[in-house]
Protein backbone atom coordinates (compact mmCIF):
# COMPACT_ATOMS: atom_id res chain seq x y z
CA UNK A 1 0.00 0.00 0.00
CA UNK A 2 2.79 2.36 0.46
CA UNK A 3 4.31 3.98 -2.31
CA UNK A 4 7.86 5.04 -2.64
CA UNK A 5 9.05 9.08 -3.59
CA UNK A 6 9.90 7.88 -6.85
CA UNK A 7 6.74 6.07 -7.21
CA UNK A 8 4.64 8.60 -5.65
CA UNK A 9 6.60 11.50 -8.09
CA UNK A 10 5.61 9.49 -11.03
CA UNK A 11 2.33 9.22 -9.70
CA UNK A 12 1.49 12.95 -9.93
CA UNK A 13 3.31 13.55 -13.20
CA UNK A 14 1.28 11.07 -14.95
CA UNK A 15 -2.07 12.71 -13.38
CA UNK A 16 -1.22 16.19 -13.61
CA UNK A 17 -2.29 17.62 -17.05
CA UNK A 18 -4.94 14.83 -16.84
CA UNK A 19 -6.98 17.20 -14.77
CA UNK A 20 -7.15 20.21 -17.37
CA UNK A 21 -10.12 19.75 -19.31
CA UNK A 22 -10.34 19.39 -23.06
CA UNK A 23 -10.29 22.20 -24.51
CA UNK A 24 -13.15 23.19 -27.41
CA UNK A 25 -10.91 24.25 -30.39
CA UNK A 26 -11.73 28.47 -29.77
CA UNK A 27 -10.04 28.31 -26.42
CA UNK A 28 -7.13 25.42 -27.34
CA UNK A 29 -4.25 28.18 -26.43
CA UNK A 30 -5.43 28.20 -23.16
CA UNK A 31 -5.03 24.87 -22.34
CA UNK A 32 -1.91 24.91 -23.98
CA UNK A 33 -0.40 27.72 -21.71
CA UNK A 34 -1.33 26.42 -19.08
CA UNK A 35 0.24 23.24 -19.74
CA UNK A 36 3.19 24.73 -20.67
CA UNK A 37 4.20 25.82 -17.14
CA UNK A 38 2.61 22.75 -15.71
CA UNK A 39 4.95 20.82 -17.36
CA UNK A 40 8.19 22.95 -16.90
CA UNK A 41 8.77 20.40 -14.20
CA UNK A 42 10.30 21.17 -10.90
CA UNK A 43 10.39 18.48 -7.63
CA UNK A 44 6.50 18.27 -7.17
CA UNK A 45 7.11 18.82 -3.47
CA UNK A 46 3.75 20.23 -2.10
CA UNK A 47 2.12 17.34 -3.80
CA UNK A 48 4.72 14.70 -2.33
CA UNK A 49 4.53 16.08 0.79
CA UNK A 50 0.59 15.91 0.72
CA UNK A 51 0.23 12.25 -0.73
CA UNK A 52 3.16 10.87 1.72
CA UNK A 53 1.43 12.54 4.36
CA UNK A 54 -1.51 10.82 3.90
CA UNK A 55 -0.28 7.39 3.24
CA UNK A 56 1.97 7.99 6.21
CA UNK A 57 -1.35 8.45 8.51
CA UNK A 58 -3.07 5.16 6.54
CA UNK A 59 -5.12 7.30 4.17
CA UNK A 60 -5.68 6.20 0.20
CA UNK A 61 -3.16 8.21 -2.44
CA UNK A 62 -6.62 8.10 -4.87
CA UNK A 63 -8.30 10.15 -2.28
CA UNK A 64 -5.55 12.30 -1.95
CA UNK A 65 -4.54 12.68 -5.69
CA UNK A 66 -7.02 15.91 -6.91
CA UNK A 67 -5.62 17.79 -3.63
CA UNK A 68 -2.44 17.09 -4.69
CA UNK A 69 -3.14 18.18 -7.80
CA UNK A 70 -4.78 21.09 -7.15
CA UNK A 71 -2.20 22.55 -4.92
CA UNK A 72 0.17 22.43 -7.95
CA UNK A 73 -1.94 23.61 -10.18
CA UNK A 74 -2.37 26.74 -7.35
CA UNK A 75 1.68 26.65 -7.04
CA UNK A 76 2.04 26.91 -11.00
CA UNK A 77 -0.56 29.97 -11.27
CA UNK A 78 1.78 32.13 -8.68
CA UNK A 79 5.01 31.69 -10.18
CA UNK A 80 2.87 32.50 -13.84
CA UNK A 81 1.67 35.76 -12.42
CA UNK A 82 5.51 36.38 -10.10
CA UNK A 83 6.53 36.86 -13.35
CA UNK A 84 4.58 39.12 -15.20
CA UNK A 85 6.12 41.97 -16.53
CA UNK A 86 4.42 44.25 -13.47
CA UNK A 87 5.85 42.08 -10.87
CA UNK A 88 9.16 40.28 -11.09
CA UNK A 89 9.60 40.96 -14.38
CA UNK A 90 11.34 37.24 -14.91
CA UNK A 91 11.97 36.32 -18.59
CA UNK A 92 13.04 32.80 -18.13
CA UNK A 93 11.80 30.12 -15.46
CA UNK A 94 12.95 26.72 -15.36
CA UNK A 95 15.66 26.97 -17.94
CA UNK A 96 12.32 28.21 -20.40
CA UNK A 97 10.92 31.60 -21.94
CA UNK A 98 8.44 32.40 -18.66
CA UNK A 99 4.58 31.84 -19.86
CA UNK A 100 4.69 35.56 -20.51
CA UNK A 101 7.58 35.42 -23.11
CA UNK A 102 5.75 32.36 -24.61
CA UNK A 103 2.38 33.35 -24.90
CA UNK A 104 2.01 37.15 -24.01
CA UNK A 105 1.09 38.81 -21.14
CA UNK A 106 -2.74 38.46 -21.80
CA UNK A 107 -3.15 35.19 -22.52
CA UNK A 108 -0.48 34.00 -19.42
CA UNK A 109 -2.56 36.59 -16.95
CA UNK A 110 -5.67 33.92 -17.97
CA UNK A 111 -3.48 31.11 -17.75
CA UNK A 112 -3.05 32.07 -13.95
CA UNK A 113 -6.40 32.74 -13.52
CA UNK A 114 -7.18 29.52 -14.83
CA UNK A 115 -5.07 27.19 -13.32
CA UNK A 116 -6.27 28.52 -10.09
CA UNK A 117 -9.58 28.14 -11.08
CA UNK A 118 -8.67 24.55 -12.26
CA UNK A 119 -7.54 24.10 -8.74
CA UNK A 120 -10.94 24.95 -7.14
CA UNK A 121 -12.43 23.01 -9.38
CA UNK A 122 -10.64 19.75 -9.46
CA UNK A 123 -11.07 20.09 -5.65
CA UNK A 124 -15.28 20.92 -5.21
CA UNK A 125 -15.43 18.19 -7.70
CA UNK A 126 -13.60 15.75 -5.91
CA UNK A 127 -15.28 16.42 -2.65
CA UNK A 128 -18.87 16.12 -4.62
CA UNK A 129 -17.80 12.30 -5.36
CA UNK A 130 -16.53 11.88 -1.91
CA UNK A 131 -18.08 9.62 1.02
CA UNK A 132 -16.79 11.78 3.04
CA UNK A 133 -17.35 15.04 2.03
CA UNK A 134 -16.71 16.40 5.69
CA UNK A 135 -12.80 15.76 5.34
CA UNK A 136 -12.57 16.67 2.03
CA UNK A 137 -14.06 20.29 1.60
CA UNK A 138 -11.66 20.65 4.94
CA UNK A 139 -8.74 19.76 2.78
CA UNK A 140 -9.86 22.35 0.09
CA UNK A 141 -10.73 24.97 2.77
CA UNK A 142 -6.98 24.60 3.82
CA UNK A 143 -5.62 24.81 0.12
CA UNK A 144 -7.63 27.66 -0.84
CA UNK A 145 -6.92 29.49 2.62
CA UNK A 146 -3.58 28.94 2.18
CA UNK A 147 -3.47 30.09 -1.60
CA UNK A 148 -4.99 33.46 -0.45
CA UNK A 149 -2.30 33.93 2.59
CA UNK A 150 0.12 33.04 -0.23
CA UNK A 151 -1.31 36.33 -2.32
CA UNK A 152 -1.15 37.98 1.27
CA UNK A 153 2.76 37.17 1.43
CA UNK A 154 3.34 38.69 -1.77
CA UNK A 155 1.68 41.77 -1.38
CA UNK A 156 3.63 41.81 2.21
CA UNK A 157 6.57 41.43 -0.06
CA UNK A 158 6.28 43.97 -2.92
CA UNK A 159 5.73 46.30 0.10
CA UNK A 160 8.52 45.77 2.28
CA UNK A 161 10.97 48.24 0.83
CA UNK A 162 14.41 47.85 0.81
CA UNK A 163 15.49 47.39 4.83
CA UNK A 164 12.48 45.03 6.48
CA UNK A 165 12.86 44.09 10.24
CA UNK A 166 13.67 40.10 10.87
CA UNK A 167 9.74 40.29 12.19
CA UNK A 168 8.02 41.68 8.66
CA UNK A 169 10.06 39.27 6.71
CA UNK A 170 8.94 36.04 8.73
CA UNK A 171 6.22 37.26 7.84
CA UNK A 172 5.94 37.06 4.58
CA UNK A 173 7.64 33.76 4.36
CA UNK A 174 5.37 32.60 6.46
CA UNK A 175 2.43 33.09 4.14
CA UNK A 176 4.21 33.41 0.84
CA UNK A 177 6.36 30.22 1.71
CA UNK A 178 5.07 28.20 4.31
CA UNK A 179 1.26 28.33 3.75
CA UNK A 180 1.18 25.95 0.86
CA UNK A 181 3.52 23.51 2.71
CA UNK A 182 0.77 23.77 5.49
CA UNK A 183 -1.86 23.00 3.35
CA UNK A 184 0.18 20.50 2.30
CA UNK A 185 0.60 18.77 5.56
CA UNK A 186 -2.55 19.68 6.75
CA UNK A 187 -4.88 18.46 3.51
CA UNK A 188 -2.79 15.00 3.78
CA UNK A 189 -3.68 14.79 7.39
CA UNK A 190 -7.79 15.34 7.02
CA UNK A 191 -7.90 13.14 3.85
CA UNK A 192 -6.72 10.49 5.75
CA UNK A 193 -8.76 11.15 8.54
CA UNK A 194 -6.41 11.77 11.45
CA UNK A 195 -7.11 12.43 14.79
CA UNK A 196 -7.06 16.01 16.21
CA UNK A 197 -3.35 15.81 17.76
CA UNK A 198 -1.98 14.26 14.09
CA UNK A 199 -3.07 16.76 12.57
CA UNK A 200 -1.99 19.73 15.05
CA UNK A 201 1.39 17.73 14.50
CA UNK A 202 1.03 17.91 10.64
CA UNK A 203 0.27 21.59 10.43
CA UNK A 204 2.84 22.33 12.62
CA UNK A 205 5.54 20.92 10.26
CA UNK A 206 4.51 22.68 7.53
CA UNK A 207 4.93 25.60 9.06
CA UNK A 208 8.26 24.19 10.26
CA UNK A 209 9.58 22.77 6.77
CA UNK A 210 8.12 25.92 4.93
CA UNK A 211 10.71 28.61 7.08
CA UNK A 212 13.31 26.03 6.63
CA UNK A 213 12.96 25.72 3.12
CA UNK A 214 12.91 29.50 2.71
CA UNK A 215 15.85 29.50 5.12
CA UNK A 216 18.19 26.97 3.09
CA UNK A 217 17.32 29.23 0.01
CA UNK A 218 18.42 32.33 2.01
CA UNK A 219 21.67 31.16 3.22
CA UNK A 220 22.06 29.60 -0.51
CA UNK A 221 21.71 33.19 -1.98
CA UNK A 222 23.54 35.24 0.25
CA UNK A 223 26.17 36.68 -1.02
CA UNK A 224 23.65 37.26 -4.37
CA UNK A 225 20.42 38.35 -3.20
CA UNK A 226 20.08 41.97 -2.62
CA UNK A 227 17.31 42.34 -0.41
CA UNK A 228 14.81 40.65 1.96
CA UNK A 229 17.26 37.34 2.82
CA UNK A 230 16.62 35.93 6.34
CA UNK A 231 20.45 34.84 5.96
CA UNK A 232 21.69 38.07 5.53
CA UNK A 233 19.62 39.34 8.87
CA UNK A 234 19.74 36.30 11.00
CA UNK A 235 23.85 36.59 9.89
CA UNK A 236 25.70 33.03 8.28
CA UNK A 237 25.82 30.67 11.57
CA UNK A 238 23.05 31.62 12.83
CA UNK A 239 20.87 31.47 9.98
CA UNK A 240 22.22 27.84 9.76
CA UNK A 241 22.03 27.00 13.30
CA UNK A 242 18.29 28.19 12.66
CA UNK A 243 17.63 25.75 10.09
CA UNK A 244 19.56 22.76 11.91
CA UNK A 245 16.65 23.61 14.48
CA UNK A 246 14.20 23.29 12.43
CA UNK A 247 15.46 20.21 11.23
CA UNK A 248 15.70 18.49 14.46
CA UNK A 249 12.36 19.44 15.37
CA UNK A 250 10.48 17.97 11.84
CA UNK A 251 12.60 14.78 13.11
CA UNK A 252 11.32 14.44 16.15
CA UNK A 253 8.18 15.54 15.34
CA UNK A 254 8.41 12.73 12.65
CA UNK A 255 9.17 10.17 15.43
CA UNK A 256 6.25 9.58 16.43
CA UNK A 257 5.05 8.07 13.35
CA UNK A 258 5.49 5.25 11.79
CA UNK A 259 5.75 4.58 7.99
CA UNK A 260 7.67 8.07 8.00
CA UNK A 261 10.37 7.01 5.79
CA UNK A 262 8.91 8.63 2.65
CA UNK A 263 8.18 11.44 4.11
CA UNK A 264 11.41 11.72 5.77
CA UNK A 265 13.17 11.17 2.61
CA UNK A 266 10.92 14.10 1.10
CA UNK A 267 11.90 16.63 3.67
CA UNK A 268 15.59 15.91 4.00
CA UNK A 269 16.63 19.50 2.71
CA UNK A 270 19.17 20.88 5.35
CA UNK A 271 22.34 18.92 5.10
CA UNK A 272 24.65 21.91 3.86
CA UNK B 1 -40.08 34.31 3.97
CA UNK B 2 -39.84 35.64 0.24
CA UNK B 3 -37.79 39.18 0.11
CA UNK B 4 -38.35 41.90 -2.20
CA UNK B 5 -35.67 42.75 -4.60
CA UNK B 6 -34.62 46.00 -2.91
CA UNK B 7 -34.50 43.50 0.20
CA UNK B 8 -32.02 41.12 -1.60
CA UNK B 9 -30.01 43.79 -3.27
CA UNK B 10 -29.33 45.19 0.56
CA UNK B 11 -28.83 41.98 1.87
CA UNK B 12 -26.16 41.38 -0.90
CA UNK B 13 -24.80 44.99 -0.47
CA UNK B 14 -24.53 44.39 3.40
CA UNK B 15 -22.37 40.95 3.64
CA UNK B 16 -20.09 41.81 0.81
CA UNK B 17 -17.29 43.07 2.64
CA UNK B 18 -17.63 41.18 5.45
CA UNK B 19 -16.90 38.10 3.38
CA UNK B 20 -13.56 39.80 3.08
CA UNK B 21 -10.65 38.52 6.29
CA UNK B 22 -9.79 40.77 8.12
CA UNK B 23 -6.43 41.95 6.97
CA UNK B 24 -2.66 41.55 8.55
CA UNK B 25 -1.08 45.88 8.76
CA UNK B 26 0.93 43.85 6.43
CA UNK B 27 -1.34 42.75 3.69
CA UNK B 28 -3.97 45.69 4.48
CA UNK B 29 -3.12 46.72 0.91
CA UNK B 30 -4.58 43.98 -0.27
CA UNK B 31 -7.78 43.82 1.28
CA UNK B 32 -7.78 48.31 0.65
CA UNK B 33 -7.86 46.90 -3.15
CA UNK B 34 -10.27 44.05 -3.68
CA UNK B 35 -12.80 46.33 -1.34
CA UNK B 36 -12.38 49.21 -3.33
CA UNK B 37 -13.22 47.36 -7.13
CA UNK B 38 -16.42 45.56 -4.44
CA UNK B 39 -17.60 48.54 -3.36
CA UNK B 40 -17.79 49.91 -6.82
CA UNK B 41 -21.41 48.99 -7.35
CA UNK B 42 -23.13 47.47 -10.42
CA UNK B 43 -26.70 46.27 -10.00
CA UNK B 44 -25.63 43.13 -8.05
CA UNK B 45 -26.98 40.93 -10.61
CA UNK B 46 -25.67 37.39 -10.52
CA UNK B 47 -26.27 37.32 -6.59
CA UNK B 48 -29.69 38.61 -6.75
CA UNK B 49 -30.43 36.05 -9.55
CA UNK B 50 -28.78 33.14 -7.05
CA UNK B 51 -30.85 34.61 -4.35
CA UNK B 52 -34.10 35.03 -6.12
CA UNK B 53 -34.12 31.54 -7.34
CA UNK B 54 -33.30 30.17 -4.32
CA UNK B 55 -36.21 32.00 -2.56
CA UNK B 56 -38.36 31.37 -5.50
CA UNK B 57 -38.42 27.29 -5.06
CA UNK B 58 -38.39 27.65 -1.62
CA UNK B 59 -35.04 27.37 -0.06
CA UNK B 60 -33.28 29.09 2.57
CA UNK B 61 -31.32 32.69 1.71
CA UNK B 62 -29.46 32.14 4.20
CA UNK B 63 -28.09 29.15 2.64
CA UNK B 64 -27.56 30.47 -0.30
CA UNK B 65 -25.23 33.75 0.47
CA UNK B 66 -22.01 32.73 0.51
CA UNK B 67 -22.34 31.45 -2.88
CA UNK B 68 -24.11 34.62 -4.15
CA UNK B 69 -21.19 36.92 -2.71
CA UNK B 70 -18.50 34.14 -4.23
CA UNK B 71 -20.14 34.63 -7.28
CA UNK B 72 -19.91 38.56 -7.02
CA UNK B 73 -16.20 38.54 -6.16
CA UNK B 74 -15.98 36.33 -9.25
CA UNK B 75 -17.42 38.46 -11.37
CA UNK B 76 -15.27 41.43 -9.68
CA UNK B 77 -11.81 39.98 -10.30
CA UNK B 78 -12.82 39.40 -13.85
CA UNK B 79 -13.82 43.39 -14.51
CA UNK B 80 -10.13 44.00 -12.59
CA UNK B 81 -8.25 41.82 -14.86
CA UNK B 82 -10.41 42.93 -17.59
CA UNK B 83 -8.89 46.10 -17.13
CA UNK B 84 -5.44 45.33 -17.08
CA UNK B 85 -3.19 47.25 -19.92
CA UNK B 86 -1.91 43.87 -21.42
CA UNK B 87 -6.18 42.81 -21.89
CA UNK B 88 -8.50 46.03 -22.38
CA UNK B 89 -5.93 48.61 -20.96
CA UNK B 90 -9.19 50.48 -19.27
CA UNK B 91 -8.02 53.53 -16.89
CA UNK B 92 -11.79 53.73 -15.91
CA UNK B 93 -14.46 51.07 -14.30
CA UNK B 94 -18.25 52.33 -12.60
CA UNK B 95 -16.71 56.26 -13.03
CA UNK B 96 -13.77 56.01 -11.07
CA UNK B 97 -10.27 55.08 -11.71
CA UNK B 98 -9.65 51.46 -12.66
CA UNK B 99 -8.06 49.12 -9.58
CA UNK B 100 -4.62 49.10 -11.51
CA UNK B 101 -4.87 53.10 -11.78
CA UNK B 102 -6.02 53.39 -8.25
CA UNK B 103 -2.96 50.74 -6.79
CA UNK B 104 -1.06 49.96 -9.26
CA UNK B 105 -0.53 46.91 -11.65
CA UNK B 106 1.15 44.70 -9.45
CA UNK B 107 -1.62 44.60 -6.85
CA UNK B 108 -4.67 45.01 -8.74
CA UNK B 109 -3.38 41.62 -10.41
CA UNK B 110 -2.86 40.21 -6.75
CA UNK B 111 -6.24 41.65 -5.91
CA UNK B 112 -8.03 39.67 -9.02
CA UNK B 113 -6.19 36.73 -7.70
CA UNK B 114 -7.08 37.00 -4.07
CA UNK B 115 -10.89 37.70 -5.11
CA UNK B 116 -11.01 34.68 -7.14
CA UNK B 117 -9.24 32.77 -4.46
CA UNK B 118 -11.76 34.12 -1.84
CA UNK B 119 -14.55 33.16 -3.64
CA UNK B 120 -13.46 29.27 -3.41
CA UNK B 121 -12.32 29.90 0.74
CA UNK B 122 -15.96 31.02 1.49
CA UNK B 123 -17.50 28.63 -0.49
CA UNK B 124 -15.94 25.51 0.83
CA UNK B 125 -16.03 27.75 4.33
CA UNK B 126 -19.91 26.94 3.28
CA UNK B 127 -19.67 23.25 2.19
CA UNK B 128 -17.66 22.48 5.82
CA UNK B 129 -21.01 24.13 7.50
CA UNK B 130 -23.49 22.65 5.63
CA UNK B 131 -26.30 19.86 6.90
CA UNK B 132 -26.64 19.55 2.91
CA UNK B 133 -23.13 19.12 1.93
CA UNK B 134 -24.17 17.19 -1.05
CA UNK B 135 -26.05 20.16 -2.53
CA UNK B 136 -23.38 22.96 -1.24
CA UNK B 137 -21.01 21.30 -3.15
CA UNK B 138 -22.53 20.49 -6.13
CA UNK B 139 -23.49 24.62 -6.18
CA UNK B 140 -20.07 25.53 -5.44
CA UNK B 141 -18.57 23.32 -8.38
CA UNK B 142 -20.85 25.09 -10.72
CA UNK B 143 -20.15 28.06 -9.88
CA UNK B 144 -16.01 27.15 -9.76
CA UNK B 145 -16.66 25.81 -13.43
CA UNK B 146 -18.42 28.70 -14.84
CA UNK B 147 -15.84 30.88 -13.66
CA UNK B 148 -13.22 28.75 -15.46
CA UNK B 149 -15.87 28.67 -18.50
CA UNK B 150 -15.71 32.30 -18.39
CA UNK B 151 -11.91 32.40 -18.84
CA UNK B 152 -12.17 30.11 -22.16
CA UNK B 153 -14.78 33.14 -23.46
CA UNK B 154 -12.35 35.62 -22.36
CA UNK B 155 -8.88 33.87 -24.29
CA UNK B 156 -11.18 33.01 -27.02
CA UNK B 157 -12.62 36.73 -27.28
CA UNK B 158 -8.65 38.18 -27.29
CA UNK B 159 -8.26 35.27 -30.29
CA UNK B 160 -10.98 36.43 -32.18
CA UNK B 161 -9.87 38.66 -34.59
CA UNK B 162 -11.49 41.20 -36.52
CA UNK B 163 -14.55 39.51 -38.35
CA UNK B 164 -15.52 35.98 -36.54
CA UNK B 165 -18.47 33.85 -37.64
CA UNK B 166 -21.75 34.06 -35.85
CA UNK B 167 -21.17 30.73 -34.44
CA UNK B 168 -17.69 31.72 -33.01
CA UNK B 169 -19.77 35.11 -31.08
CA UNK B 170 -22.01 32.88 -29.73
CA UNK B 171 -18.96 30.04 -28.32
CA UNK B 172 -17.11 33.96 -26.90
CA UNK B 173 -20.75 35.06 -25.47
CA UNK B 174 -22.09 31.68 -24.00
CA UNK B 175 -18.44 31.09 -22.41
CA UNK B 176 -17.33 34.87 -21.10
CA UNK B 177 -21.10 36.05 -20.75
CA UNK B 178 -23.85 33.10 -19.95
CA UNK B 179 -21.66 31.09 -18.09
CA UNK B 180 -21.71 33.01 -14.28
CA UNK B 181 -25.90 33.53 -14.87
CA UNK B 182 -25.99 29.87 -15.68
CA UNK B 183 -24.36 29.28 -12.98
CA UNK B 184 -26.34 31.93 -11.07
CA UNK B 185 -29.70 29.82 -11.73
CA UNK B 186 -28.20 26.25 -11.42
CA UNK B 187 -26.67 27.09 -7.95
CA UNK B 188 -29.82 28.86 -6.44
CA UNK B 189 -31.76 25.84 -7.37
CA UNK B 190 -29.05 23.50 -6.26
CA UNK B 191 -29.26 25.12 -2.78
CA UNK B 192 -33.06 24.70 -2.62
CA UNK B 193 -32.67 21.03 -3.19
CA UNK B 194 -34.85 21.33 -6.40
CA UNK B 195 -35.59 18.25 -8.53
CA UNK B 196 -33.63 17.62 -11.62
CA UNK B 197 -36.51 18.76 -13.98
CA UNK B 198 -36.32 22.34 -11.86
CA UNK B 199 -32.64 21.97 -12.17
CA UNK B 200 -32.53 21.77 -15.97
CA UNK B 201 -35.36 24.71 -16.19
CA UNK B 202 -33.10 26.75 -14.32
CA UNK B 203 -29.80 25.87 -16.17
CA UNK B 204 -31.76 26.31 -19.43
CA UNK B 205 -32.79 30.24 -18.27
CA UNK B 206 -29.46 30.96 -17.22
CA UNK B 207 -28.05 29.95 -20.66
CA UNK B 208 -31.00 32.14 -22.48
CA UNK B 209 -30.82 35.30 -20.17
CA UNK B 210 -26.68 35.60 -20.34
CA UNK B 211 -27.54 35.43 -24.31
CA UNK B 212 -30.21 38.18 -23.61
CA UNK B 213 -28.45 40.34 -21.57
CA UNK B 214 -25.45 39.88 -24.24
CA UNK B 215 -27.78 40.99 -26.90
CA UNK B 216 -29.38 43.55 -25.20
CA UNK B 217 -25.84 45.20 -24.59
CA UNK B 218 -24.58 44.47 -28.57
CA UNK B 219 -28.09 46.63 -29.43
CA UNK B 220 -27.17 49.49 -27.23
CA UNK B 221 -23.95 49.54 -28.64
CA UNK B 222 -24.82 49.11 -32.36
CA UNK B 223 -23.66 51.83 -33.66
CA UNK B 224 -20.53 52.12 -31.37
CA UNK B 225 -19.00 48.77 -31.30
CA UNK B 226 -16.10 48.01 -33.31
CA UNK B 227 -16.06 44.45 -33.70
CA UNK B 228 -17.39 41.44 -31.95
CA UNK B 229 -21.03 42.54 -32.02
CA UNK B 230 -24.17 40.58 -32.28
CA UNK B 231 -26.05 42.84 -33.21
CA UNK B 232 -24.41 44.14 -35.77
CA UNK B 233 -23.82 40.53 -37.55
CA UNK B 234 -27.23 39.64 -37.22
CA UNK B 235 -28.44 43.12 -38.16
CA UNK B 236 -30.56 45.25 -35.89
CA UNK B 237 -34.02 43.90 -36.35
CA UNK B 238 -33.23 40.72 -36.14
CA UNK B 239 -31.25 41.11 -33.21
CA UNK B 240 -34.11 42.75 -31.67
CA UNK B 241 -36.44 39.84 -32.70
CA UNK B 242 -33.68 37.59 -31.38
CA UNK B 243 -33.90 39.15 -27.85
CA UNK B 244 -38.02 39.52 -27.26
CA UNK B 245 -37.74 35.13 -28.28
CA UNK B 246 -35.46 34.58 -25.65
CA UNK B 247 -37.40 36.84 -23.27
CA UNK B 248 -40.71 35.23 -24.18
CA UNK B 249 -39.22 31.31 -23.83
CA UNK B 250 -37.76 32.93 -20.11
CA UNK B 251 -41.26 34.14 -19.12
CA UNK B 252 -42.77 31.25 -20.72
CA UNK B 253 -40.35 28.81 -18.67
CA UNK B 254 -41.28 30.85 -15.87
CA UNK B 255 -45.00 30.80 -15.91
CA UNK B 256 -44.56 27.03 -14.48
CA UNK B 257 -43.48 28.39 -11.13
CA UNK B 258 -44.82 30.03 -8.33
CA UNK B 259 -43.47 33.18 -6.34
CA UNK B 260 -41.54 34.16 -9.60
CA UNK B 261 -42.31 38.01 -9.34
CA UNK B 262 -38.47 38.51 -7.96
CA UNK B 263 -37.04 37.13 -10.49
CA UNK B 264 -39.10 37.96 -12.78
CA UNK B 265 -38.65 41.43 -12.21
CA UNK B 266 -34.35 41.23 -12.02
CA UNK B 267 -34.04 39.43 -15.27
CA UNK B 268 -36.89 41.79 -17.49
CA UNK B 269 -34.42 43.67 -19.17
CA UNK B 270 -34.97 43.01 -22.72
CA UNK B 271 -37.80 46.14 -23.08
CA UNK B 272 -36.62 48.26 -25.28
Amino acid sequence: MISDKDELTAYIEDALCGFLPNSDPASLILEKAESYSLEAGGKRLRPLILLAVCEMLRGRKEDALPFAIALEFIHTYSLIHDDLPAMDNDDMRRGRPSNHKAFGEDIAILAGDALLTRAAVIMSDAVQKSADKSDASKAMNAIMTAAYDMVRGQVSDIKAGKDPSLEYLEYVHKNKTSALFRAAFAAGAYIADADEETCEDMINMGTQFGMAFQLLDDILDYETDECLNLAQILGIDKAKELLASHMRSLKETLSKYENKEIIEEIISIGDI
